[in-house]
């Protein structure tokens, strides 16, 4: 018997999110049921919730950052009982057979992963709903484990733009000693500072706006260089092994190419779409640097990030939010005006 | 006592090169001097003569693709002895001590390699005279020990055309079972092809033209696929590691980027410039892929993919031509009428 379970859905891209009910399937044998405690608010949510990249199909329930405890397992689920502390991020399935998969990077799934919202469920064909609700039941293979102590609050983000900026940094090596620069300080962005900082990095922000500063370096920016002013941007060049830039809107990269070290890379997490002004291959070509993409990262990758958190005790700085405040907070998303992520406290939901 | 020699010259942007005369120095104790008996044309060398690039100090005497025999050592000089063949390539010196040169990347220097035509001497602030000329004098640190029983002639265009491809495939580590794709069929990817062969890669050529599967056959690749047909771009999806890209002029990498595999490199080697059409990131982002860019290679790698040469018995397919002919041959090298580099056999400018 299906359980029939409250969210917040969007009917249609004009329409403000509002109450939702649905049915949650049982715990299938590999399955867990989880009650949501906390859901962090993704950009992808907003996107996805007004329909900005085409692909919604409505009503959709968003929310992929998702904080709970196990409520119920399956009959073969072996790694999670009632009462453990448990994450789901962006993915809820894969086809666990392809190249990608078999190397735990089930993001890159050849097959596509099955998103936690919006998606196709792989067997019983239904739409996927995510973390704006009281409850998900989810493949344990797909279940994070959440370190003891670990705030969980500040843990939701961890799960999408934690592993988005995690990814990358351990991709690309980053490790004691690197020079990392990161530009954009948001979601994303004040998760590559904490973490660059605790693996050892020299870090650096890159901005547009000097009032940053006192926030960069208190979340782990040694630097911070305004990426307007010539002079500073002059005084790094041909300093970073890696720029994660988490930037969500067009930009010109050409200003931070040669920053770059011989055999840099600048790696986009955040913005799908033509490069426009376009790229000069040249500085490229000349001192050996890459211009890459990257996308979450995989389950073990995950687990891995969370661990780290646990060990350094990092979470994402947050604002809880009441999930009827959902969509005042997409307004202020729009503005950034975040510090830097917002956390649905899913009690409000029986509130 | 300088010596007089005698070489081609160009001395302005619109005129052919003709012959030149001037002084080459006497060995300074770490340099060797080298008669040359064969000198590679390299488009850089057309680019240089008609100042495509505005850089150009007449007159300037081209070739960075040289082969010769050591005729005089310096006080100080150990690695060589007169009668030994050489190679000289794009460097002539470099800094020696920032962190490029110090892993072996002189083409990476900090302070800017010496190039072997047109650049100024670190010492005495001459201009350097490339190998369009009977002899050249160089620090032995910059000169290569060519294999022996390696064909002469087909080792000159290694020194640019082959090191160009040669260091990107060892870069991105291909082995035995990569993926490899070479764009353009010329200097550089008729060398791109025999080595990724070499390496015990899978190899594919991209070609807008049926014309040259016989020849990419028989140059290493496994497979051709037409750029320009769809049906078999399709056959390549997310199949390439490495795609080493060898166009020397603006193309849309766009259509490239699909056949990468997850976390798969487009390498630039032949063209400097804007991305028009705007590159997408958005496919990059989804699959962990990167566009980069490469330059030539450092004087240790150079010597390796000379010794590997030497094992493999890899020389380039040339066209000889005398000294007399370069302003045919650079006509002919406009419209890609050459398989696959013009080599000037040095002997002609004493007949």
């Amino acid at each position: 018997m299906p359980t029939n379970v409250i969210g917040y859905a969007a009917h249609a891209a004009q329409d403000a999110l509002k109450p939702f009910r649905f049915d949650q399937r049982d715990p299938r044998p590999d399955d867990v049921a989880i009650e949501i405690l906390y859901c962090g608010v993704c950009h992808s949510d907003l996107h996805t919730a007004r329909n900005d990249w085409g692909w919604t199909t409505y009503p959709v329930v968003p929310g992929h950052e998702i904080i709970g405890r196990v409520v119920a397992v399956g009959s073969a689920a072996t790694r999670f009982k009632p009462g453990d502390a448990v994450g789901v991020g962006c993915m809820v399935d894969s086809c666990q057979h392809c190249g990608p998969c078999e190397k735990g990077e089930e993001q890159y799934c050849e097959e596509g992963a099955t998103f936690t919202y919006g998606g196709t469920d792989r067997h019983d064909h239904s739409i996927t709903r995510g973390g704006y609700s009281e409850k998900i039941v989810v493949s344990e293979q797909f279940v994070l484990r959440i370190p003891d102590g670990l705030g969980l609050k500040g843990a939701a983000p961890l799960l999408c733009a934690g592993i988005t900026t995690w990814s990358p940094l351990r991709h690309w090596g980053v490790d004691k000693g690197s020079r990392v620069a990161v530009t954009g300080l948001g979601g994303l962005g004040h998760m590559a500072l904490k973490f660059a900082k605790a693996l050892g990095a020299e870090v650096t922000l890159f901005t547009r706006s000097k009032g940053k500063e006192a926030d960069a370096r208190r979340l782990g920016a040694d630097r911070i260089v305004l990426s307007t002013d010539e002079a500073q941007m002059a005084s790094v060049k041909g300093h970073f092994d890696l720029i994660v830039d988490t930037v969500p809107y067009v930009h010109d990269l050409n200003p931070y190419i040669p920053t770059l070290s011989v055999s840099g890379t600048l790696v986009l997490v955040g913005y799908l779409g033509p490069l426009e002004p376009m790229l000069n291959t040249a500085p490229m070509v000349l001192q050996r640097k890459s211009v890459a993409g990257s996308l979450i990262g995989g389950i073990k990758e995950t687990q891995e990030m969370l661990d780290f958190c646990g060990k350094h005790g990092i979470t994402s700085d947050i604002e809880l939010i009441r999930m009827q405040d959902i969509n005042d907070a997409y307004e202020r998303l729009l503005k950034s005006d975040v510090k830097y992520r917002f956390v649905i406290d899913m009690a409000s939901l029986k509130a």
